[in-house]
């Protein structure tokens, strides 16, 4: 069986300024990357209605797992799942137990229900929610597209609760070996070995730390059989051409 | 005239596997926003040639830009040059000039050249040089397709002898208003708001500094008048409802 698959969607108009740094994509990548699923690619989009749909339709036919974050929130930008409601021809609709929670969140600072917080329980129909123990306005699955917030904590707190429900496959390991050497060096030999093991990613990283040159090798594979095979055949390799940086 | 569009293309397995952590992107966006150049998507994709391929494909249609970072490296799993010129059809031959760079930049050094290093030097025929004052090797742009290199200190210094190039649009403007109440409570008068000036974008960012909830306020436009109006009309607004938080 092969592992099953993921795109991330990151909406918001504030990457595209270059206003905000995403770092979703990358927690995001490394939990799904611990879980065996394989993220094949992502996208940064703007807080656009039919931008949202296009950009969606296709990738979760294409996809075993579609994950979205940005634009659930209570002001006239959040336009994420109202997108998403028209993408599965469904009503947006107040959600009874999102309301509960946001009401119940709210009453507990003492603060009033307004129209903008309403808005955040209106969930497609058919979705079930994803709990926001943060601030409340929860997330939403439909299908197999993940609704979560943009906001870092939220995000991570809400892939905390998905991740036991999605089916899993082989965790991809990998090894990583350091040089003091320029990647050019080693390029030939890794690309024999690469030869040698296909069902092995072989990625070479050059570096820099303290004005010193170096390259990593990074193996990934779900085969650890294998994958211990080519680490062992390049460490012998490297240890050949230049000693392993020392780690400081 | 519409602002130049673009899109960016993020090319790395080490992105994708959560590895590195994906900093062009906003540089990219930052600098773009100066000149007036409109971005208006990016994706993150992996080191594989027929997906390089079809992603840009439409894209270099779609858009005045596309700028790609990464895989250009003297590696085995560096193949977006390849892919480049198969998507424009040409051979990738040995470019003369990137080829006298390279002698001369690892000659300086007291290196030999050899294949991997060559291999740098492969341009799809046809394609225009981008310096690399950092490493060598250098960057090309073909048609409307920028191909930058992905280490972010080569990137950014490959971007700043592109951009004077570029059709430079009107520059997107921007004033913001932090405000030290959440977003929900501003959200109904913002809309309003955001009815009377469409042609502004207004964008609503909820932080948290030192365990306090703020609301941060983006209005964007190429039209500074327009801008100012509505920057003054929000001030007002808030100034009403809660004082801004004061800067420390």
């Amino acid at each position: 069986m092969p592992n099953p698959t993921a795109a991330i969607i990151i909406i918001g108009n504030e990457i595209l300024s270059g206003r905000t740094l995403d770092i979703n994509t990358q927690y995001i990548a490394q939990k799904l990357s611990t879980v065996g699923i394989d993220l094949c690619e992502t996208r940064t989009i703007p807080d656009r209605h039919d931008f949202i749909v296009d950009t969606i339709k296709p990738l979760k036919e294409k996809y075993t797992y579609i994950f979205t974050t940005g634009g659930i929130g209570p002001t006239h930008d959040d336009i994420t799942s109202r997108a998403i409601a028209d993408l599965f021809k469904v009503p947006l609709e107040l959600n009874p137990d999102a309301y509960k929670i946001i009401h119940d969140f709210y009453a507990s600072l003492k603060h009033e229900l307004n129209e903008a917080r309403i808005k955040m329980a209106y969930i497609p129909k058919g979705g079930r929610l994803i709990e926001n123990p943060i601030s409340g306005a929860p997330g939403f699955v439909i299908g197999n597209v993940y609704v979560m917030a943009g906001i870092p904590g939220i995000m991570q707190a809400m892939l905390g609760q998905i991740l036991p429900t999605l089916n899993h496959g082989h965790p991809i390991q990998s090894k990583t070996i350091d040089l003091s050497i320029g990647e050019s060096i080693i390029a030939k030999d890794l690309a024999v070995l690469q030869n040698k093991y296909p069902e092995i990613e072989m990625g070479s990283y050059p570096f820099k730390i303290n004005d010193k040159h170096g390259t990593s090798l990074v193996l990934r594979s779900v085969d650890t059989t294998k994958l211990e095979e080519a680490y062992l055949e390049l460490l012998k390799i490297t240890e050949h051409i230049r000693p392993p940086v020392e780690a400081d």
